[in-house]
């Protein structure tokens, strides 16, 4: 198995309040290249900030580090579209950042884009691939090709109170922009994507594409956005199996609703809880308080471990936040204030 | 230990008759690519040939896999000026393919490159790094720099015969194109890469002065071109403990001149053999024939190996080979028949 990571970045992430994927809009970019390295290497190497949300809760990035940390498996990273540099190395497949998906076009070459992915998708020498993604803003895009495709499908948050209202009307006015209606692209989910996506849906879909053509089997390891990419799949037409993995954080935040999209697109559905609530840690609690909830391939490294092996997983969690040194400024911080970036790149 | 992997070109491997490192000049662009896949994913993905030198000799980067699948060990491939494009993921450092060496200037960009590169090196959270190459007419631009820096240090060859005559005239010829004199660039080795060298050797020597003010163990593993590095490491006033790993191969061919450009240039050496002796197989004879020699870290990764193991890596090796069919155009074939480059691409 090879964890594929895909990294991007979407203009949309930095409306106001859209996103926690970083501890603010400016360091949102940071985000996809600090996960990435956090991954490869167990700790931000070129990045100049740990991602951590702007409650100063961590990246699901190092969750799926801990998992690795427990089951080593190889991890391949795809430049997505990333908006900063990173040291971990990456796959080039000349994506470009995202834009604001209120701009007439979100990704331009969506189209080749997806090509140039499923060759590589296609290519690949293994039995089975999981396919993560990290790219701030990416359930509002997530919400404009669904919404593009005529699927009424909810989606997630990693706030603890998903700013849906606005995401909705972000979609609106993507749309709008984009001179299309509500349903208009169920024929060509890749216009959906230049319209109202982001360059990592089109690099995931691609690659799972091109797996599936080559006979790999495909997980999505994700929410929100990878039952999005698996309806740009299905509108494709490609009909191979594909399974869904996410965390009991997106479950229970979605309920039926996630069983009942993954149903509509034929995925199997495999939900994976890392136990955080047997533990009194503090960014476990936040995990379990509804923070982050999934990404960086999270829910699908965690499907990879016997139950047995989740204390181990947790033990090397806590000792990734220790040495991330993520922990010290959640305690007793309020929510509110964002944390201070220079802590994270301490010792480095 | 992480296997560092510096993948790049310079045009000075187009003159003919100079390197080995692609079975034709205009396959060698893909043979950096495809050492870095092979090394990553087992088998070329991206690139369209597996590399093999123009009598059909397989690439070290093989025998380099083939110590990963019997001792596990992390590889970042650094992007240090690609000609063409590699499945493998890479990390970019803004390197540009090299020019032909009897330009004006071989790499203008030497000392930004070398600076990133330290920086990148500065930043590894490892204890201890190999960094190997894959650059096809290595060995020219590091007979250029040793010239530059006032070295009599000779160069080893990836050809069973050495064309040492060929090499010293087109370093003749990059010199008077520079305007410099052999020895003059004594104080100034990064001038030296700039006006005869490559962009690997500025990565790869990047790499280990800032892994060594870091801290971190530096192995460089190759041969010729990584004494011509540490050449350029002692003349910038690096003063660091470096190791050199290389082959037999290279051992054998350069006999007690290899020892005395090693203490020259106050590095340990390991000389490591696959014993491709004890078995009678098409490309391990190839390799005792002083065929390839040395590459992609080879030297390196073998001396990660007990003695009681070399068995099972050549065990991989064989396999390795069986898989990419290299083998079969090799039986009977005359060394100087071109092979077909499509055989090695069969199955993919």
């Amino acid at each position: 198995m090879r964890l594929i990571l895909a990294a991007g970045t979407t203009e949309t992430a930095l409306v106001d309040g859209i996103s926690a994927a970083g501890a603010t809009p400016e360091l949102m970019a940071h985000t996809p290249p600090g996960d990435a390295e956090l991954l490869v290497y167990g700790e931000p190497v070129r990045s100049p900030v740990t991602p951590i949300s702007p409650t100063g809760c961590v990246t699901p990035a190092a969750v799926t580090r801990a998992v690795r940390e427990v089951r080593a498996f190889p991890v391949t990273t795809i430049d997505a579209g990333l908006a900063a540099p990173t040291a971990a190395p990456t796959v080039t497949l000349d994506a470009k950042p995202g834009a604001d998906i209120r701009d007439e076009r979100a990704v331009p070459d969506a189209d080749g884009l997806f090509e140039r992915a499923r060759s590589f998708g296609a290519s690949l020498p293994d039995d089975a691939i999981t396919i993560g993604e990290t790219i701030p803003g990416g359930t509002t895009t997530a919400l404009g090709v669904l919404t593009a495709l005529g699927e009424r499908v909810g989606v997630s948050s990693s706030l603890p109170a998903n700013p849906m209202e606005q995401k909705r009307s972000v979609v609106r006015d993507g749309l709008e922009a984009s001179g299309i209606e509500a349903g208009e692209c169920e024929s060509a989910p890749l216009a959906a994507i230049e319209a109202v996506g982001d360059p990592v849906q089109a690099t995931v879909a691609g690659v799972a594409a091109g797996a599936l053509e080559a006979g790999i089997d495909v997980t999505l390891a994700g929410g929100t956005q990878q039952l999005a990419i698996a309806a740009v799949l299905r509108h494709a037409g490609v009909t191979g199996p594909l399974t869904v993995a996410t965390t009991s954080f997106v479950a229970a935040d979605r309920g039926e609703d996630i069983e009942r999209a993954a149903d509509r697109f034929d995925c199997e559905l495999t939900v994976t809880d890392p136990g955080f609530d047997e533990r009194d840690h503090v960014t476990m609690n936040r995990y379990c308080a509804g923070e982050v909830k999934e990404g960086v391939a999270m829910g699908g490294a965690l499907s990879l471990v016997p139950t047995d092996d989740l204390a181990a997983v947790r033990d090397r969690f806590a000792a990734i936040c220790d040495r991330l040194g993520v922990d010290e400024f959640l305690d007793g911080a309020e929510p509110e204030s964002a944390p201070d970036p220079s802590v994270s790149s301490e010792g480095r």
